[in-house]
């Protein structure tokens, strides 16, 4: 035994003893080296590419000859000569053992392969969908020993690939006769399993080896945008994202209009499911084509979303989400055929798999921030921030995660803001005011140059100006308190107190302008007083989420902040701390996660652990209710100032003298203002 | 404790002390006495009926008193005002224990009732349907603790009826908030367990209790006819029965005529499954009817068929069934929803059930025969023949069980017989003829009189006499061979031959009138030598298979026949053994079972266990194929000639003399036969 050569697998550093001619691929299975095979070995799908290294390895103790590993083959060749192959490689289940070896298994061969994220503090994802392929070589029937063809081929995955169980729907029955046939007994299935060690159940069959690979979606179903992400689900790779607003807008703008659509209208639920389902439909179909794919590859769905959407998107009448106690009809993770949410697009027996809710108002979307982002992992307090139509906050560290959601409305996403408008070429979105001259500069979404720097003119020819998306919102009012244009309550002031022509009136209140273009026939962008109104609306609400939370945790301030959502992405946390729409923390310790629920619902797709691993993390966390909450009122309030001592900006005089006042419901300064009106007169 | 009254059940005889007070209820839980309640102890279902009983108990030495039960109650009043209750009877959940008390459970208060089967030798199903009602209440939601409705569902479920799981589509999902509250928060759910011990679907939900049952179906779906029993899944019995024609008979009448039909027709299959999907559906809607029940009510069907019905249903092209090695897409029992199946009448979430395939050729509907006749625990070695356009024959004991199928053709069944019909109202079922005068006598069905009694001819006016069917045509042929009108190779004999003008020359052979009726302008009946060679044929094949198992088993003769099928209830078994149908065997050991499929069929609709009891037996059973085993065609052609030494009856000289002759392809006596008219002429 002892005199059998030795075989050294790199990374893994996985080492044996193997009889001269044991396939590479067989030593790798032994030892448990992943190394990952689509066909069994029968040298058709080069999966299992190894390569060998030849001579002197001090750390190992072994020389490797140059014919450590038996000669190149014909199988190989043909491989090679059809689909190409890597210098230096060689098929795993080809290339045998003939003395000792060192033998490096590249990233792309493992099994479990990593998908490496973009965000450099995000962990890796480990590939383990629940959906593989699986090729199998079946026994032919006997009429000695009947058994039927799914039999047979359920007896073929055990002994091949030790699959416990398999079942199949009828429609892959129907396919499965002459797939068997027309593949001379060898076929490749998709296997899901709901379980890891569950039985799987055959999405697709196809005659001998399916080349043409299995795909997967992870689809952010947001209330204002639907985002989605075609992922390959042998590796993982994103191979194209893209989002199409969410239609249901046209029954009401926020998820509260949505819910009281359904209430007045009877059929009213039914008619947004539609609406929903359509959209993702063509959203599916577009994201294909642009790949390039058959969509009927793709066999599964994994959506996040918050409570209303998830009973929109599910078929179920939301009214009770719209009235306290906010009962879900389910808050568990569902598991159910695209074909019940009518995804016609996909795979006919693709799967999907919705995240569980949190509670009534903090959604599967909350949760696959939680996936994303791990609080119940964390070693500091974080405080994480989901910045939508409605924020999902979390907050919590590896002893204890508590979870709520906050109504700040649209304002965030530059709706209802006079020149608001979505993230879009075109849309500003960041901007700075000189605190002396009270003179804006911008970039715009798509030009590169600020737009005081030569060759901005040009190169915003092509895009125009349009207005301001979100984070450019956040900036202009921050940067407006710290030159001095807004008090404390959030009043702008006028040309006179604030000594800039920007400034302008508007009916009883003035606005500020950013960019006049109307000379040529451009727009006139303006922060008004509504919009300011409306940003201390949102951001009192995160904040006042955020502060109950941290009552709740019986703290006062947080280690860390994390800002997710596409729109978490782009805000500028020092802007956001003027602002106060988050609480007080260093700025470095201040990051952005992008989209995490989009994240979290990648994870979900790529890895089936990460499934029962969510569906108990969201079983332990504490669930706050704000719209009961009588301290989140009061946090409300108390939060509705904008402060600005976190930075150092030139105190300016005017700015601090004006008075503070308090607006009525019509968004007019009320009395206190009238005093001010006087003043100034 | 030991001053505790003492509880006694029957009949169980279980018995125990119990405080006084205790709910007799909850006595016989404990002592886990078989006591029904669907709505857990609410006064309100009914189900927990008993029968208390006074006065001296010798033999359990305890004297009851007349208030050994605590009074008859406000519940009990309003129970038996509104819905009647026996007198005696009391609720279970109401009557507490006040002293030593003797309880008798009636049998329609068990939840494992019985159900007895009307032919006497068989034995009675045990009620235990995979799906039953529940009565539940619910928690209301908290929004302190926010969980799904469902999950709610689900704890109530575990905590008041041990349910471990439940899984519930999405269609009940969008019930289950509107049922809970307009139930206001107790519903009645219907629960499907796939295994004893594994989770629970929720099949539908009502506010409150629901009291107008749920139902199932046991369908034998047969090549040429559909039978349907419906029955109520509390307590098993048939409400009603009907059948039809298959529609799928126009597009063959036997089944390799279809599997031919689904080779040469490009979606020939899809047209057949269609057919035979549209006629179950009208089926289900007429049994509803029939019974006064809302078809959305039905919540489980049992199918049992042969493998190319089976096939045909669920939508799987048949064509391997057309040829060796007659492969199976699947021969294992399948679970499906009736959707997939295209039912829409029954409950949308409505499970079928469909019984394992043997082989090939020997189908679930065999399988059913194994769970009602159970041959794998029989004592004695047993035949069992269902006859039908095939033949599934079974033979075996508790040692060992042999099965084939055999291609009897349709005759037994009234076609392809001259004057052949369904067993129908006006068909012939009964035949004698007297041995010396070669006259017949014979009956009708739906006439009790025999046709040479006193007021037969009045009697059979309404109904008339249109035809022969399959028994009718086998005591036919059995009878001419015992009155020597034929002889042993199957020759029907002149008049000048057997002495009777009853036996009329048709081109080159023979017929025998048995009925004229055209003078009346009704149908000659006659038996013609084309129908004798069929019943030849058919009974051949029949034997041949039973002698195949023999030989298979090692044996010279069977201990036991069972004639099964609809069909086989009605054949005399004298009768069939003259025509060497059957092995010999003493004819008080040949016994009818009736629709043994059908039963087969009723049982696993009824309980649960007995699926996964005939799925382990149909694994264990040993499949002979006779399409390919040469010793089948020998059997079939020494099983040609017609014996009747097993019956006594007089010799008679003629039909002995009477040569044998061969017939060709074309029905018509070959060059022997010609030599026999030279003979005769």
């Amino acid at each position: 035994m002892s005199s059998d050569p030795l075989v050294i697998f790199t990374p893994s550093g996985k080492r044996g003893r193997f009889p001269v001619g044991t396939p590479v691929l067989t030593a790798a299975r032994q030892l448990g080296v992943d190394l990952d095979s689509v066909c069994g070995g029968r040298g058709i799908c080069s999966k299992c590419q190894i390569t060998p290294s030849y001579g002197e390895f001090s750390k190992h103790g072994v020389t490797v000859a140059q014919d450590a590993l038996s000669a190149w083959n014909k199988v190989e060749q043909r491989y090679k000569d059809k689909r190409g192959l890597i210098e230096g490689r060689r098929l795993g289940c080809q290339a045998c053992v003939q003395g000792d070896v060192v033998i490096d298994v590249p990233p792309e061969s493992q099994v479990h392969k990593q998908v490496v994220r973009k965000a450099a503090s995000a962990r890796a994802i480990t590939m383990d969908p629940a959906t593989r392929l699986y090729f199998v070589e079946v026994d032919q029937p006997d009429m000695h020993e009947p058994t039927g063809d799914l039999e047979r081929l359920a007896r073929a995955l055990k002994a091949q690939w030790d699959v416990p169980a398999i079942t199949a729907d009828l429609s892959v029955m129907s396919k499965l006769q002459l797939s068997l046939r027309k593949g001379n007994w060898q076929v490749t299935v998709a296997l899901f399993r709901a379980q890891a060690d569950g039985p799987a159940k055959v999405l697709d069959i196809w005659p001998g080896l399916h080349e043409e690979g299995i795909f997967g979606l992870a689809i952010d179903l947001g209330s204002t945008t639907i985002a989605a992400h075609l992922c390959d689900l042998a590796d993982g790779k994103v191979l194209a994202s893209s989002g199409v607003m969410n239609p249901q807008i046209r029954f009401g703008e926020d998820l509260m209009s949505r819910v009281s659509y359904a209430m007045m209208n009877p059929g009213g639920d039914r008619e947004m499911t539609t609406a929903v389902r359509t959209a993702l439909n063509g959203l599916i179909q577009t994201l294909s084509t642009e790949v390039g794919i058959d969509p009927a590859l793709i066999m599964e769905t994994v959506f996040v979303c918050n409570p209303v959407m998830h009973h929109l998107l599910l078929g179920i009448d939301p009214v009770e989400l719209g009235q306290a106690p906010f009962a879900l009809a389910t808050s568990e993770a569902m598991l159910l055929p695209a074909a019940q949410l009518d995804l016609s697009t996909v795979n006919e027996r693709a799967q999907v798999y919705v995240l569980p809710c949190i509670a009534g108002h903090v959604g599967a979307d909350a949760a696959a921030v939680a996936l994303s982002e791990e609080p119940n992992k964390s070693e500091d307090l974080v405080l994480i921030v989901d910045v939508g139509t409605n924020a999902e906050i979390l907050l919590g560290n590896k002893e204890r995660v508590l979870a709520c959601s906050s109504p700040t409305g649209p304002a965030f996403e530059g709706a209802q803001i006079r020149s608001g408008q979505r993230a879009a070429p075109g849309a500003i979105e960041r901007i700075e005011i000189d605190a002396i001259t009270k003179e804006p500069r911008f970039r715009v979404i798509g030009v590169d140059l600020w737009s005081d720097e030569e060759g901005f003119t040009d190169a915003v020819a092509e895009t125009g100006i349009t207005g301001i998306c979100g984070s450019g919102i956040i900036e202009a009012v921050a940067e407006m308190r710290m030159a001095g244009l807004l008090d404390g309550s959030g009043l702008i002031g006028s040309a006179a107190q604030t000594g800039t022509e920007r400034a302008i009136a508007e009916g009883r209140t003035n606005a500020y302008v950013i960019y006049d273009g109307t000379e040529n026939g451009g727009p006139l962008i303006t922060v008004t007083q509504g919009d300011i109104r409306a940003i201390q609306l949102a951001k009192s609400a995160l904040y006042a989420g955020a502060r109950l939370l941290m009552d709740e945790m019986g703290v006062e301030r947080v280690d860390r902040v994390v800002l997710a959502g596409a729109f978490g992405a782009h805000i500028s946390p020092k802007h956001a701390m003027v602002l106060g729409m988050i609480p007080d923390v260093p700025l470095e310790r201040v990051f952005s996660a992008g989209n995490a629920a989009g994240t979290g619902a990648r994870i979900a797709l790529c890895n089936l652990a990460a499934r029962r691993g969510i569906e108990a993390t969201v079983r332990q966390i504490t669930k706050v209710e704000t719209a009961i909450e009588p301290k989140f009122q009061e946090h409300f309030v108390n939060a509705n100032a904008i402060p600005h001592a976190t930075d150092p900006f030139p105190e300016l005089g005017q700015v601090v003298s004006l008075p503070v006042v308090n607006y009525n419901t019509r968004g007019e300064a009320d009395g206190a203002g009238g005093g001010r009106r006087r003043r100034r007169g």
